[in-house]
């Protein structure tokens, strides 16, 4: 999607450890006309799909899953990270490692916002070695609802967790991926 | 606002230490529809204002936040709880106290993102002891910025955090004020 790769090359970061920081608009600072652009682009992946709701994972991917949802006209469901004291005991839950802050968490959604007629939608804002992406997929199975795909902001795509993903079966779409990241800059997968 | 009022009686739990659980629609569940009308309700409340900015805190702010700054056409920033590897060095911070989680944590915004010129809303899901919203006023303060007022979705006006704020001349809108719970029900603080 050439209006998200253009705002990466002109507003993103490129941190050590293969980290780009797009606060600027995706993750801290949120530019919603940009934002809803890319929901309405998941939304034209997806609109024949019959979606009936959105999941994410607090806190990054809450913005655009809010936006696409406007598009689809579902709810977002977003997974929290660890167990709340006021989120009732009724969960779904699996674990996620997440690699850029080093740190294991457990995922988690509340039973009665998800039912085995639901055709999610996952969306979230990175896709690196898949953690995020396979708990959610976890999550939607143990609910037996049905993995309509994946709607992910931005692929690295050169980390495995694209692959792992599409060769369990699963679509998934991902509106800018990055082939490789140098000193001086980055490079698109060339589609 | 009669709405939410309304979702609030018919959807809401109450649960032990006066928590009301609306994680149906607004905070876990996101009943996109539903808070995109209280994002207009803010729009009007402060639409003349010359709000620059819309200021939130991770996770349940978040989506209010973006269907609020949509009317306004403005951006959203998201404070992060504690300093992540990937935020940067050039931050403003306050510490917060979680009555519902009992737990402290440092509410963190990248100084980048705002500036003395921004006229801010700060939005937020809930007002309680009013934590939360004194910490985004001082990271407001600190960056020289405005704090045009606040949007609460649900305050709990038996609690102080309210008094407090409005007290120190800040504008608090509160779109629905719940003035007891009980076993039976909530009474909501009648205007």
């Amino acid at each position: 999607m050439k209006l998200l790769e253009n705002a990466i090359l002109e507003k993103g970061k490129i941190l050590p450890g293969n980290i780009l920081k797009i606060d600027s608009f995706l993750n801290h600072n949120i530019d919603v006309s940009l934002v809803s652009k890319l929901g309405e682009e998941f939304y034209r992946l997806y609109k024949d799909c019959s979606i009936t709701k959105i999941l994410t994972i607090e806190a990054s991917g809450i913005a655009v899953a809010c936006f696409t949802a406007q598009y689809f006209n579902v709810p977002v469901l977003f997974a929290k990270k660890e167990k709340t004291g006021n989120i009732g005991d009724e969960l779904y839950s699996a674990p996620v490692h997440s690699y850029t802050h080093n740190k294991d968490y457990t995922a988690v959604i509340s039973k009665e916002f998800i039912s085995s007629a639901d055709r999610v939608l996952i969306v979230d804002d990175f896709l690196a070695e898949g953690s995020a992406l396979l708990a959610m997929i976890s999550l939607v199975q143990q609910s037996g609802a049905t993995v309509a795909g994946a709607g992910i902001v931005v692929e690295k795509a050169f980390q495995d967790g694209g692959k792992i993903v599409r060769n369990q079966g699963y679509r998934v779409e991902s509106l800018a991926k990055i082939a490789s990241f140098s000193e001086d800059g980055l490079e698109f997968v060339k589609e």
